[in-house]
C-alpha cells in the first residue's frame, strides 16, 4: 500500500484574472500563498507526512510546495522539479482572458479547446510576448509549442512512471505539487478516468487529494484533504 | 575560470538571541527574510546567474536560498540539500545564550570553545531538550554530537568535493547557501587561511561572497556583493 497526494498551485495571478496561462510563469496571489499555508498545516495536522517530493519549474507550483513543506516544518526533504508536471501549454491562447479569447475566436471554438480530449489550440503568433521557449531553463528541452489534454498527459505520466513510481514502489510516501492538467494525467491514470471525463474532473487550488494506492500502484482510495 | 557564491543565512531568532544554534532549526527572523531577499535582489541586480545549487538541511538556510531564488525568478534551478553543509555542531552548549554559557562553563572556556580549532564543546547532556539525534531527516546518517570547527570542516569539504567540484568543473556557476562555520569550512579551503585565522573569520549573515575560482578551482578573486 502506497501514499500519495497531489496538490495544485494555490490560486495564481491568472487564475484570479482568468487568463489562460500554462507556461507562462505567473506568480502566487496572496490568496494563494494562504492556500498553500492552510494545505501544509492541515497535512501536518492529520498526520501526514512525506519523504519524496515532486514539482515543475514553474513558480507557482514550486512556492506552493515550499510553503506547504514550510508548515509541515519539512523544508528539508528531497526535491525534484521536472517540466514535465508543467501545465498544459496553452499555445497561442496564453495570456488571453475569456473575452478576448471569445472575441477572437469565438465561444464555440473556445469551448472546443478548453473541454476536448484531443484538440491543441492554435501555435502562438510570432512575437508573443508570451513565448517561453527562449528561457534558459527549457534549454537542450522539446518542450511543446501547444498541447492537448492528450499531449500533457503523454508527457506528464513517463515522468511520474520514471521519477516516481520507484519511489512508491520503494515504500516512500510522495507528494506532487503540480498543475490542473499536469494532475489530470495522473489522476485520470491512477483512477481509470476515461478520455470524455477527464476534461471535466476540477481539481481545486491548494487542495491535496490523498490517494491510497495498491501493490499495483492503482488507487484503492481517492478523497480530498478537508481543509 | 569557475563562479561560486557563498552565502550565510539571513538572521535567525538565536542569532538575535545570542545563543547556540548549532543543529537546532531555528527559522529566520522578519530582518532574517529581509536580508535574504535582498540579497537575491543585489545578485540579480549586478547580473549574477546560477546553473545549481546547494544548501544544508537546516530550515535557516533552505529558507535563504529559496528567497534568493525567488528574487531571482530561479526557484525552477536544482536545489541539492546535504546535512555535511549544517552548522557547526555545539553539542551542550546548544541553546544557551551568553550569559547561561559563562555562568555554567566560565568566560575562559567559552573563549576556547568558540575561539580554537579543534577543541569541541561537552556533549549534550541526557535528554537535552535540543537533541536532534532522533529527527528523521538524520535517520541513518553518522551525525556528529559535538563538532570543533575542525571537525566541521572536515565534513563539509568532502560535501564540496563530492558535489560541488564536479559541478564546477563542468562550468556550472554555483550557489551555496550554508552557515557561518560550513562555509568558514570553503573560505579556507578555497582562499588558503590558516587554522589560527579561520576561527575568526567572520561571514555576516545574509551577505554573498563571489568567488571567482581557476582551473584548480582555487581562489583568484574574493569579495562581498554590495548590497
Amino acid at each position: 500500500m502506497a501514499q500519495l497526494v497531489l496538490i495544485r498551485h494555490g490560486q495564481s495571478a491568472w487564475n484570479l484574472e482568468n487568463r489562460f496561462t500554462g507556461w507562462w510563469d505567473v506568480n502566487l496571489t496572496e490568496k494563494g500563498i494562504a492556500e498553500a499555508k492552510a494545505a501544509g498545516a492541515a497535512l501536518k495536522a492529520a498526520g501526514h507526512d512525506f519523504d519524496a517530493c515532486f514539482t515543475s519549474v514553474q513558480t507557482r507550483a514550486i512556492k506552493t510546495l515550499n510553503l506547504v513543506l514550510e508548515e509541515m516544518g519539512r523544508l528539508w526533504l528531497p526535491v525534484t522539479k521536472d517540466w514535465r508536471f508543467n501545465e498544459r501549454h496553452y499555445g497561442g491562447l496564453t495570456g488571453l482572458d475569456k473575452a478576448e479569447t471569445a472575441a477572437k475566436h469565438g465561444d464555440e471554438q473556445v469551448k472546443i479547446w478548453r473541454r476536448s480530449f484531443d484538440v491543441p489550440p492554435p501555435l502562438q503568433e510570432k512575437g508573443s510576448a508570451f513565448d517561453v521557449s527562449t528561457d534558459r531553463r527549457y534549454a537542450g528541452i522539446p518542450i511543446p509549442q501547444t498541447e492537448s489534454l492528450k499531449d500533457t498527459i503523454a508527457r506528464a505520466l513517463p515522468a511520474y512512471e520514471e521519477l516516481v513510481v520507484p519511489q512508491l514502489k520503494a515504500g516512500k510516501r510522495v507528494v506532487i505539487a503540480a498543475h490542473g492538467n499536469s494532475l489530470r494525467a495522473l489522476v485520470k491514470h491512477l483512477s481509470g478516468i476515461s478520455d470524455a471525463d477527464i476534461v471535466s474532473f476540477e481539481i481545486p487550488t491548494g487542495v491535496p487529494i490523498l490517494y491510497t494506492l495498491d501493490a499495483d500502484l492503482k488507487a484503492t482510495d481517492r478523497r480530498f484533504l478537508s481543509l
